[in-house]
């Protein structure tokens, strides 16, 4: 065994596994990032003439992830307890064989929490744009689905029992309603991610050391214009103070992901609820070489959702990782706390971003089956309104009696049940023509008559959240 | 035993039992807030005429928590799995007794969801004005803390070793970075907690049936126009759609809780590590009967601290619950999910008010010893600042050699490691007078020249987050 | 506002209010178990020499929990970080209006923290016996539910689609597969429960030197053979060592209450699917005023799987905090984590309680349909043995060429997926008389054939997992 | 980017990169386990006659892991929701180019989740037996540093302050209390790791008609006797039943793991207390390469134990992942929730195998300071037997006043607290000397008087956890 034995491609996690978003996390790419880091601090450096002027040059030559071993880096981070250290002997070796002025410039100032915390937010931020990408996808396909189901009756569930009559375009928008609040929560998120730009100790005192040996034409250099280059070089934002021990912009994040996680979860939930052969309102997209079991050839199993659903299940273990590593901060380094997010928050932008892409594969290409629903409406019966029944009926029966009304109905309806009887026939019974005529009758029991705001909370949602489809 | 058996009175959560967040989050706040929406609620209808105009004044003489039997409520909610369906029944008897007319438009047009929901976040914006008060306190006192010591040197800590100089000022900065943002946060969550208004099944559809039945004399009356009303007379926002599947106000508040709890929890492990008696640096605020030790007389135990960080340690697995539980969310009513968020959210508000409470004493009346912070950085001595003479010296060694300094330098420091003798005069020994004066480098060695931003960042700290002292 | 206004009955709780579990871990039941290891170790004392012989007396007879306040008491504990310290006040003031002597016995040689842990030992142990006799009850029920059903044919379900022909007896017994384990693994912890008895630094000084006072007449009295007899007064397994830091016996405890918690959610999760109307194959126990709706006087919710739903659910936040504490100790007594597990422990308890309770309610009433079985397994059509045609009759196909069969039937299976086709017919077509007859291609096709070891397993199952039915 | 640039080889996660059980449980390994746990069925098969002689030769002629792309298994296994389908399709066609026959052996009975979790047991087991090896070194390292600092005194500390005298040895076999017990676990946990082999739907039914077919020459063939077989062949134990949705045997094992991980951090927790400037006592072993700190060159970093920290605070999430999977089952194969514990049981046995790793190492090299040890004893004070001298001192000064003699000596403890008289003169002076010698005044302040058990602990705990020093 060696090196290359511990790799994790992804094996374990259909959930993520063959995404962007698991690409655009992995190990390669956190290496880049580093890099970028590092690269970009030299640019800064020169600009300000506090480095090589050739130095940006040389970094940016030896700056492609490429050029290092992963897995030496990864073995050899235990020593000092981050990958930034032998990163930075490997940079350094690199740059110096090309000029030792270069080398020298790289990292001056920084310590390598700076530049692990500021690369993560880099490669949150790239993965963010992937995984955003996909959660607008799929809210512009949710919110089609639900407006072209805007009358599509259907029977609600509450507890799992059938509610009241509501149209599947209402269903769908409430799906929209959490992955566009989620969404729009995690596009907050990564316009927020700031640069965490400390130095040793949070003090920033190298970086102001550095700072003073600027020479002085031009505006004056300090230690805050200096990191306000670098965060805008980076396109991070700028922290009032470095927060080595404030781990909030890591805690957001990560609340913000688990939001995600849970709207797609939420509808994936429904998705395997709804597709089970006994209800069949919906079924998956059909795919080659997805749901299918090599023993039993019938068999089409709701694969996007279990995954989906997965991903959902599994995020809270990382977000709270994240939440009990910022309770365990001390001192001006946490000392194994810190250690904790890394791993944590890679996890949950790579299960946000494989709940994003299935989710928008299953969002655009999801089988309404209106037969079903109309079927399962049916079977609700007429007691599926017993509700507007109550409210409608029971008082034309008060007859000066509060409740007596509601006592008749009450009967009609556990008669029904017990005996089977129709209720409707037994609800014209209960009530005389005058009080209601037929025509009235029917209208009460007709579910379409009893969908409250549905279409208007499917224009609320739909115009709340618009998402975007993709180009 | 009995109903009154089960009481939780707080005998195990010392970090909470005894605050007014505690009592503000008990059964008997609960009771009652699930009681003022229900009258809220008929007051917007009587608003309406669509309750009897007598409905709101019979409803609020029955709306005294303490008129109900808490614990048979607590009992009697097995059986439909929430405490508003026993509550409505007795609420309606007392109402009944007085008035049928009154008793009939309580909870029209609602389900027990809206209820539980709205009350649930009256009670979480009645607990959070106490939370945010004492966070307030302590954010303040904590400014005061950091600018009255923005010239008190001490040693900062790395992965619990001495690292630079820094000062007691910016430590206490840090903690109010913590502190203030997270209250920021809170205080954000406060002003969103949304009302939840959807009816049975989210379609609104009772509430729309009865603003239908609204007399047509002045602005139309719409389901929309009376859940807004309710909105505004409960302090509550308005959202897009009810939330009743999408549980994001929930979780949104879970994530600041516990940020808030987090941060408390970080200044507390500091306490409880510069307590220790060979540190010394701090102390907590002595109160009477409280920290002693009844067999050990000399012993002064950091209670509020210890307290504190177990409220931090504790609060991560709550939020996991409200995660969990959005994630896991189904249909148009949750079947269990939604009932593990109550306890759950209750334990966090609980626990941040105990914090809070808790933090603001500790910041208000932490005693700092200017002797042992002195102490300490004499103890960490003149390699404290060796990343400094890095810079600034070994440069001067180079001699045309990049890196030849770099090595001279640490050679000494190694030395002195090693040997016992004083870094200074190896170093003195090792640097020509007429590169480094003797004056020059007794200012290199000096700590205090080496702080880099420490007193911009406390101001740019205290200006972000001024916090607000007591009355 | 005033102490009993933080008093939570459980009103949010519907999981665990009202049953026998949430009374004997109420503050009450804590505080008696607070006292009665206190009257203990004085009867262990006084037994030894130790203690005046009127001292036991004394203290029993001030060894009530009614006779103290549990809110002033939790409101006091905050001073010293637990509830043991302000208990003993009283306690000894009581003792000691009665028996100066008496009250000098009290808590001699011992610490809070062993009361503490002792006394959470002794409420874990009360409340397991109550949950064990009904996990019994429900494993029992269970049992006698697989037994009656062996024969009873159902359709096997796998991420949420039709797989094979099953019995709904295995079903039941793979329900008391996991709540018989559990069981098992509950009683097992209960069996070790430990005492914790080291002094206040758990080197067991205090007790040592009590001891050596200890007159020699008859055997030798040491802190070990005092340690000893009190782990038999109260019933408790005696450790290795006093255990103030290391929790394992806590965490056991946990994940035992996890594992139960879970078996019993997995056929919560089960009847919640198997209630849906539209599956229909089981209901709920019905009883008065449960499961109902005002609102919708039609709808009957599974309201005992709702709430062992949200038990099973929660539950794992709670284990979370308790394992999160272990790994957080430090010292000689952990500066908060140990605060955290009481009320996690206790949570559990009860959780674990109603879950319990809720479970052999719901086993010992379940309502089957073998309609509703029969129904969906016949929706579920031939290709519900698709495995077992695959196996048997395509090699009888293949003539020379492996896996030509397969395709065969896979064509066939398509085509009726495809077409609607009857596949009993176009398999008739697809195969020779010669080689499958009539005969042996209906009992190809007859579920009742491919129920492989159904029932060896329940046998086994059951016999592994009697349980016992209530006394 | 593209596959590879999603691998993970432990950047983010210095407490496991480069360990053996990194390794164990990479991905390769993982595919390994899984192509073992095909051949030892072929084997099992052909065994009894239900295979081609051959197939055994050929499978395991082409099992080898290296033989197969785990990146593209990676990403197809999306398809199904698991990698077994792809790699039974690849290991299916590498097969066949060689023997049909012995291609249509392969996986003959059995289900994606039998191998999955088989498999995973298998990796499990294989990892457990690096990570017990090196608990067992740990074990028998803080074995040895408990007898050999057996007289070693220090003073202990509760909520981080100074509370009796202890010795060092007793401190370092508390360390081995929690390891020691934790790898007894673990031990167990390994021992009991079971088959999963049920086949689709948990019913067995294509295994039994495998078993149905064999030829009657032997033995009886039945599904049970080649399950039986299977397990044997691997090493596992035969479970009762399937266990496909009962997941106690994963939580069984995530709840040994955790525990190790809390032992392990328990100790570490201790070490960077123990191990700052101001205290001194313990450091860390040194080695090339370790603890070192680019920019400040005097800085030691105690490395191991943040790294053992890190990996105690990161565990419980990944076990809560699995509490809370076992929580979600249904059906007859979990819709998700199965699939979240995959990765989850990986990370815990990396996380205890770097966390038994490191500590192995830590405990091996402690280094101890005698001197510092001694100093913050003499720091303490003659108050840290206050204990004892209340116990001793107080009663002679009652004078038939019970309580008046600990008057008088809190007076003397609260007076050489506030005056910094030495508590020793104001002792003498309040205790006349016929009733405690000068010579008995002095053994009583002796902390080496005050010990209690700590030699007999020290003795019990070796004696239950001996360990194994490593070969």
């Amino acid at each position: 065994m060696g090196a290359a034995d511990s790799a994790d491609y992804g094996l374990l996690s259909p959930a993520w596994a063959g995404t962007p978003a698991a690409d655009l996390t992995g190990d390669r790419q956190l290496l880049q990032a580093l890099l970028d880091v590092e690269l970009e601090w030299v640019r800064v450096l020169a600009s300000a003439g506090l480095a090589d002027p050739e130095a940006p040059a040389v970094v940016a030559a030896v700056s492609d992830a490429s050029r290092y071993d992963t897995a030496s880096l990864a073995e050899r981070a235990q020593g000092g307890g981050n990958p930034v250290i032998p990163l930075l002997a490997d940079l350094r070796a690199q740059a110096r064989a090309q000029s030792p002025k270069a080398a020298a410039a790289i990292h001056r100032g920084a310590t390598s929490q700076d530049i692990m915390d500021t690369a993560l937010m880099l490669m949150a931020r790239r993965a963010l744009d992937t995984i955003l990408a996909d959660a607008d996808r799929a809210a512009a396909a949710l919110g089609d689905l639900a407006r072209r189901h805007a009358a599509t009756l259907c029977v609600a569930r509450t507890l799992t029992q059938h509610s009241l009559p509501s149209t599947f375009g209402l269903r769908a928008a409430q799906w929209l309603h959490g992955v566009g609040a989620a969404a729009q929560g995690l596009r907050a998120a990564a316009a927020d991610l700031p640069l965490q730009w400390g130095g040793a100790s949070g003090t920033m005192a190298a970086l102001s050391l550095a700072a003073g040996s600027a020479a002085g034409n031009g505006a004056p250099v300090t230690a805050f214009s200096l990191s306000a280059s670098l965060a805008q070089g980076l396109g991070l934002a700028e922290p009032v103070a470095p927060w080595q021990t404030n781990r909030l912009p890591v805690t957001a994040l990560g609340a913000a992901l688990q939001d995600f996680t849970a709207a797609a979860g939420k509808m994936a939930n429904d998705v395997l609820l709804l597709s089970r052969p006994e209800i069949g309102e919906v079924s998956e997209p059909r795919a080659a070489g997805r749901g299918g079991s090599s023993a039993m050839p019938q068999k089409q199993n709701p694969v996007l959702s279990v995954l989906i659903r997965s991903a959902a299940l599994a995020a809270p273990g990382y977000g709270l990782q994240l939440n009990a590593a910022a309770a365990a901060a001390d001192d001006e380094r946490p000392s194994g706390s810190w250690h904790v997010e890394w791993q944590a928050l890679r996890s949950l932008l790579r299960l946000a971003g494989g709940a994003a892409a299935k989710l928008a594969e299953l969002a655009e290409g999801l089988q309404v089956s209106t037969d079903a629903l109309a079927r399962n409406l049916e079977t609700a019966g007429p007691l599926v309104v017993s509700e507007k029944i109550m409210a409608v009926a029971a008082p034309l029966l008060d007859d000066g009696v509060p409740g007596r009304g509601k006592e008749v109905i009450g009967g009609a309806v556990a008669r029904s049940l017990s005996s089977g009887e129709p209720f409707e026939h037994l609800l014209r019974s209960a009530v005389p023509t005058d009080l209601l005529s037929d025509a009235e009758l029917r209208n009460l029991l007709n579910p379409a008559s009893y969908l409250g705001e549905a279409a208007a909370l499917i224009e609320r949602i739909t115009t709340a959240y618009p998402g975007k489809p993709s180009a």
